[in-house]
């Protein structure tokens, strides 16, 4: 059997958390947290599960689920949406992903994408027969060069998919980007897709720059988040989509022929607990926050750099003191010798540019993060 | 937006349940149990959550859970399957059909499918860019006409999807149907996509006739199956594929990126419950067995013909003596008017053929059954 898609092995994440496995390693590799969700929330399963909510739940997701989504949206970004036409939820930001590429892209159409992309991007738009156009962000603090987007964008684009806060690099998006973003697609037809997963971890009193805050972006854009990201249960694989009326409609029609609906006694606990306790993902900037700078004083005395973190919960560093090897091979050597697995960035480049840098996911309790800081000083 | 799906509405299971809710009918539409999962399996997710499986699990499944999957198929059908390289466990048998179309089906390809067929597959393959063709299954036993099938393969054939127990009409394929298309597709490079969801519910003491028991189908086919129907828990998207090496490669590439993994603590209690509990798979037939039997005892006084049941849990019914409505417009008046949901199966066929046949899930209660039963008989 010839592969559709040639350049898919298996994901860098799978990948390294099976060598983290094999070879006891601490594993600040794939994005995960180490603690666990709120027990509310667990609870909530339970009884949920025990009051019969075990069977198909609407496939677009519960209403009240829906609702509590359109809430916090509004509270969060000024933005009002119809939980009836424009929420739909996933399992996972994995799915809505795939299922917004797969309702709007078509054979032939090009997608833009950002450099280092998150790898599910690129083979979800090569499954649709379109192409993905990767634009690098600049280093150090890999920003976009609108310059080269406006020089990207042909007749064929037909998707920009940005993703902020940034996912391997933690970079974020300002007010000006978005304006710039929307300069670009004005009088187009091309739709955003906004991977907004860690809308609730900005840091430095930052705020989220989520294009539901811009309401020309808004009309033309599905955003996607992610309840693993923000409760602490990446296991659980909630996520949702929201985007205009007309958008939602062929999201959902691709939805309920991938995965109908998801869990469904996890939607009755989230109705709950987003409408009992916003607090939570009101505490998560702090929360965070107070992890990446333990962390990061954990490494100091390392010969790793640290680059600077404005979201999300991954740390970049770069070991160029360390080693001069190819970033890939050197978490290879450092996840066997070393005790500590990460994640490398060449993975999500079309065209590497052989940095030598690696992602420390720091969504970790201070036992972990001294037990792989420990491991770490020492290289 | 110009959509790329211009056949595809809002799922008929959808808009049948929604109906149901807004007229307060008995709803015997889409496809659920009204009873609950075994309390072990509920107990065995809270332990789970209790127990910090709440992060990712591995992408292509639960390691024991992947055996147990292994181990009852060689149980039941006798073919031993590499639990690491041959099953992946996915979110819901939807996603699985989705998957295995998605990863071996290509743009200009054909698909071989029944009609009337469940309304997932052909969205799934006109993603890929490919056409379904549709051969009538051949009233009233729905049997297939295998010379119908030789005469369809094409070069460009590149799968043939089967179902046995078969939805919407309960027909089941037998070792001969097997035999009649291995013959098809030997010598050729056609995969076989078999949705063997039903598996457990076959009647009347005949076996089912898996392909896994087919050594030369075995080889070139992917067999879908479902937790939520043997298991009463649909709400819980949990399902599988099983399929040689090769094919299965392919298969998680896509995977990983469509959902990545599904709900972790569902997987450490299926595991479990499976390990603990086979008997509960190996009595699934006599209980399905008395609720067909009991449910066609309760309609028999009505003006509804009753078809033959031989596997799944839906009853196929005849209302020619009630109305001369076509089944769609007799649906929607029954659920307003009669007071139950069913299925019609029309959203299931190409060409309809016009027949006057609905569709009634019995996977219910008594106390449902006889609720329906009594408005069912005043038609
Ligand atoms: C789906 S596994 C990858 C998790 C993740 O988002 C990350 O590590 O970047
Ligand atoms: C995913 S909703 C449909 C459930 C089902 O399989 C059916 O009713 O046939």
């Amino acid at each position: 059997i010839e592969t559709k898609l040639p350049k898919v092995g298996t994901t860098i994440f799978s990948v390294m958390s099976q060598l983290a496995v094999e070879h006891k390693a601490v594993n600040l590799g794939q994005g995960f947290p180490d603690f666990e969700p709120p027990q509310p929330l667990r609870d909530a399963i339970t009884r949920a599960m025990g009051e019969g909510r075990n069977q198909y739940a609407p496939g677009i997701g519960l209403q009240p689920l829906r609702e509590q989504i359109a809430l916090k949206t509004e509270r969060m970004y000024g933005h009002k949406l119809d939980a009836n036409t424009e929420v739909t939820v996933t399992s996972g930001a994995t799915e809505a992903l795939f299922a917004a590429i797969a309702a709007v892209v078509r054979a032939g159409d090009e997608v833009i994408v950002f450099d280092p992309a998150y790898d599910s991007y690129e083979p979800a738009i090569e499954l649709q027969g379109a192409r993905a156009v990767h634009i690098p962000l600049v280093a150090p603090t890999f920003a976009v060069d609108w310059q080269r987007v406006r020089d990207a964008v042909t007749p064929k684009t037909r998707m920009i998919l940005i993703n902020s806060p940034h996912n391997p690099t933690g970079a974020v998006l300002s007010a000006a980007d978005l304006d710039e973003l929307a300069a670009i697609v004005r009088d187009t037809e091309i739709v955003v897709l906004s991977d907004e997963v860690y809308e609730h971890i900005v840091y430095d009193g930052e705020q989220h720059q989520s294009v539901l805050r811009h309401a020309e972006l808004a009309e033309r854009s599905f955003v996607v988040s992610s309840f693993g990201k923000t409760y602490h249960c990446t296991g659980w694989k909630l996520g949702y989509a929201v985007a205009p009326k007309a958008l939602s409609a062929e999201f959902r029609k691709v939805h309920q022929y991938l995965t109908f609906c998801t869990f469904h006694p996890a939607q009755v606990a989230f109705a709950e607990f987003m409408a009992s306790t916003p607090e939570h993902y009101l505490e998560l900037p702090a929360f965070y926050q107070a992890k990446r700078d333990r962390f990061r004083e954990l490494i100091k005395p390392s010969r790793f750099k640290l680059l600077d973190v404005p979201g999300g919960y991954f740390q970049l560093v770069d070991y160029s003191a360390i080693s001069d090897k190819d970033d890939v091979a050197f978490c290879e050597w450092m996840v066997k010798e070393g005790g500590v697995a990460a994640i490398p960035l060449t993975p999500f480049y079309e065209t590497a540019p052989g940095t030598h840098l690696l992602r420390l996911c720091f969504a970790k309790s201070d036992a972990t993060m001294e037990a792989a800081a420990e491991r770490l000083c020492k290289l």
